[in-house]
């Protein structure tokens, strides 16, 4: 008996990319530093700069017309660029709900049973299509999230392909451990059974991916390769402020589809607007078993509480670091400044609670007091914020206008000792800007210190002792839970105690990050990006949970002989 | 840094067990046929049989005096045999609930720093030593679940065995994949990035496992080996008739885990009675976050809607029988004869109802009208249930008063063919014991269809064709789900055809079993037991998915130089 039937075309693929994916698979083993795309943009064809600001221009103001799904009607995107201020003026196909499902359901159908090795050439020839659109891509990421140039083009370019490339090895990996078809036999004594088995993964059913207006292709790309690898067609519902960045990426996607004879709509771009959002309407749907999520815990917890779905969720969490001994405060200053501020503090990574002894620090060249650090740390955020390089550079743009009335509430509350401020954006006078604030709270108890505040802020928290502050760092991520820890400490001692302590809360912990290297960042291939085991979400970019939970080995047994 | 220690005894057990552990993996992988512990009891040493029966003896009407955990009191057990019909009269030590949970607590804060690979070692030990304890425990199967002699040895003993051998297996695959410690460094150009990267599985928290009074221990110990591999404490739930067989690991377990300066309590043992359960008060308790079940659907609803727990459920179905065509049709009644009388249908993979077109079914000999196959079918039962050697061996007893009733509930709604009636018992004139009605359903709309019956009966269901018949096996499945699922048919086009259609529905169907191979048995190794897609039940023995819900990893990045 033949389950699966082959189709040439798409066997080819697989073979023209096996070795790639094997060196993929090998990497997520070593965990050593390997890519699948370079994050240095020169080191893409010298036209492709050219190219992609020119297809971002001739886009602007026009239908995105590159879809492959049935719509009756156009949306006109409420899509403003936080650099201009200015609408970008796009419409994209609207596709019914019931429509949407339809289609996804009659997708379902035929991709399950393309083989996973032809469904995973297809999907790695689909990522090396998208890194010719990279540079589009990061105009489009800038001007709808507001991230500053260069953090759009890796986290929208290659540091999103790298993620996309990971979900498909780990779903090699995994696919790969059980045959498609064996014979099994056993001596029965007078007679010998034989039994040709089969063993088909099956996934859950339709996927839907709903998006964040931050990260619009990051944070959608591991979820959405991941169920596309295991058979699932994938709603992909962008934030209705971030759309045109992840309608490349399914452009790219339906294209090939099609051009390998299966139905585009395995995968579909699902449009809505602020004012009539559709999610709820998609999530509840029966037909939809897997949601991936990223955004607020509110909705994420409303997302969990629906029955009969799996769901991939990325929620709130509340970042912390505590410095018990540093060598150069300086240095580590500059470094946290820098997290702190990166895309004005609108990372799910970037810190917000920052634990200082109140008996001070010590360092290479003797003990600071509390109110040294903090005024280090203060003095580092300033030179940031005011450097005229540095600060668009780095902090970018808001990407609306909730998150600086978030940063004013949270003046209110707290007692500030610099306030967040806009910075005057050299090439858009219009920028929608603001540079964080630094507050000091009464301590660990303080109510700002348990809540996220979303955008450019950094909270020193005074406590009685290092000891004191790796207590508070478990409570918070036991009760909040955080998608990045930072500690900084000289002592072996506390170092292995803390590591252990909090892995314990399924919190991920950075020692003593400086120079170069981020807190805010996970690499593809090397790091998990969020535990899933923590308040702050259920998944994690990209471990075997996040694969295996999508699909079912089902087996067939064919009985010979008996 | 240094987050796990090395136990030097331990680590000489993970040594002891490696290479036949990697054959396991091995095996898992090719699925072709392959045992860790023989079935045959002839392959065991000659006096293990009657130190086993002595063992047994001798503990009958005594305390089960065993276990290594914290009581207060001692609770007379509920377990009766099926066969004389005589309470056991064992006692065992009852720990209080919330004494248990902190006991597992402490455990924990061990259990999960103790490195995988050592886990793993002394995991396999203890199943090696448990298989010299394969005789009482079949003693004690038998006379509490009601199983005959020859299943309950390798149900409960080398069939369990192996789907231990199994979880471990799977768990050193899943846990093998990530590195303990990696040294990451990048170029940054100016400077060089130096991380060092530390990566934890983590267990989601304590474990439950609740069993089931039919297979108290081959339902066990795939739960129970998958949770300890990865670092969660179990408490094991017996259910309050069928506790010994698995009192008798949990005993074997606590020996070795204090052997190796462990806490005993990494396991436990919580008896309870019918009349005072304690199993809510287990699931609810928020340190509980695993839970392992098999039973009936309503309290495995239960048990899912608990908010915070990742479950592992089987649960009941509808398993069915399509028959198409057949070579051989009495070759085949006697197949499903034994399938359905085998523990006189009190296993969650024996065939219920039996879908036959009122068109006939082709045979090799030419077309059997639909009355003929349904008196070759009941005069299968007949003989089988009248055999004076066969009766005891294949049905052995009923666990309890509640299944003869459901069947006697049964009668009343259907058109009986053959009555439910007991046989006599050659060694146990008490036994309790009932060969299996045959009764004939209206249709495949037929309210009886759409529920299981707990127990020995098969239920003829005329169909207008085998295509209809295969439409009414898909929603059957899609509505109540499946363990096992049988369809006889010589068409190629027509196999492919179910094979597909049910494997959409995440149901195994098993064509063609005849002669010594039934459907009602899963061999670990090579099949799944249960897919974990249909309603029968969320998880599958033993998958990828069986291991990974259970831990998360949780990365420890140390920045040497940035």
């Amino acid at each position: 008996m033949e389950i699966y039937t082959t189709h040439p075309r798409r066997a080819e693929l697989w073979e023209k990319h096996r070795t790639r994916l094997e060196e993929a698979r090998t990497a997520w083993h070593k965990r050593t530093y390997w890519y699948a795309y370079p994050e240095d943009q020169r080191a893409y064809p010298e036209a492709a700069a050219a190219q992609g600001e020119g297809d971002f221009k001739a886009q602007l103001g026009r239908p995105f017309d590159r879809l492959r799904q049935p719509a009756r009607r156009w949306l006109i995107s409420d899509e403003v660029s936080p650099y201009t201020r200015e609408p970008l003026g796009l419409s994209y196909p609207q596709t019914e709900v019931s429509e949407a499902i339809e289609a996804a359901r009659e997708a379902l159908a035929v991709w399950r049973w393309v083989p996973w090795s032809e469904r995973i050439g297809l999907l790695m020839e689909s990522v090396e299509r998208f890194s010719h659109r990279f540079f589009e891509v990061a105009h489009a990421t800038m001007h709808t999230t507001g991230q500053a140039w260069m953090m759009a083009f890796q986290a929208s370019g290659p540091h999103a392909a790298d993620r996309a490339v990971e979900a498909l090895a780990v779903a090699y990996e995994e696919l790969s451990h059980i045959p498609e078809k064996v014979r099994w036999e056993k001596d029965l004594g007078r007679t010998r059974a034989v039994v040709d088995k089969y063993f088909s993964p099956q996934p859950e059913g339709i996927s839907l991916h709903i998006g964040v207006s931050t990260f619009p292709v990051w944070n959608v790309l591991p979820g959405l390769y991941a169920s596309l690898a295991v058979g699932s067609p994938v709603l992909i519902k962008p934030h209705p402020r971030a759309i045109y960045p992840i309608a490349v990426v399914v452009a790219i996607l339906q294209e090939l589809l099609a051009e390998y004879d299966l139905p585009p709509t395995i995968v579909q771009l699902i449009v809505d607007s602020v004012a009539a959002p559709v999610t709820r309407q998609l999530a509840e749907h029966p037909y939809v078993r897997i949601i991936d999520y990223t955004g607020g815990s509110e909705f994420g917890a409303y997302l969990e509480s629906l029955s009969g779905k799996v769901t991939f969720l990325e929620k709130a969490g509340v970042n912390s670091v505590l410095i018990e001994s540093v060598e150069d405060l300086g240095a580590v200053a500059k470094n946290l400044a820098f997290s702190a501020s990166l895309y004005s503090g609108q990372m799910c990574t970037a810190p917000q609670n920052v634990y200082i002894p109140k008996e001070g620090v010590r360092t290479a060249t003797g003990m600071l007091s509390y109110a040294e650090v903090a005024q280090v740390l203060q003095q580092a955020i300033e030179e940031l914020a005011g450097h005229p390089k540095a600060a668009p550079a780095i902090l970018g743009a808001l990407q609306n206008d909730s998150v600086a009335e978030r940063i004013h509430t949270l003046e209110a509350q707290v007692q500030v000792r610099r306030s967040a401020a806009a910075y005057a954006h050299p090439q858009y006078p219009q920028a929608r800007t603001l540079t964080p604030i630094v507050a000091e709270l009464s301590g660990a108890d303080a109510p700002a210190a348990h809540t996220e505040h979303f955008g450019p802020r950094l909270l020193l928290v005074p406590v009685e002792s290092a000891r004191v502050g790796l207590e508070a760092l478990y409570q918070i991520a036991r009760e909040k839970g955080m998608l990045s820890c930072a500690i900084y400490t000289a002592d072996p001692e506390f170092k292995r105690e803390a590591a252990c302590l909090l892995a314990e809360a399924a919190v991920p912990v950075s020692f003593n990050f400086q120079g170069q290297v981020f807190i805010n960042q996970s690499v593809a291939f090397s790091d998990f990006h969020g535990t899933g085991g923590n308040p702050a979400g259920n998944a994690s970019f990209v471990d075997a949970s996040f694969i295996v939970k999508r699909f079912r080995w089902v087996g067939v047994r064919d009985c010979l002989a008996g």
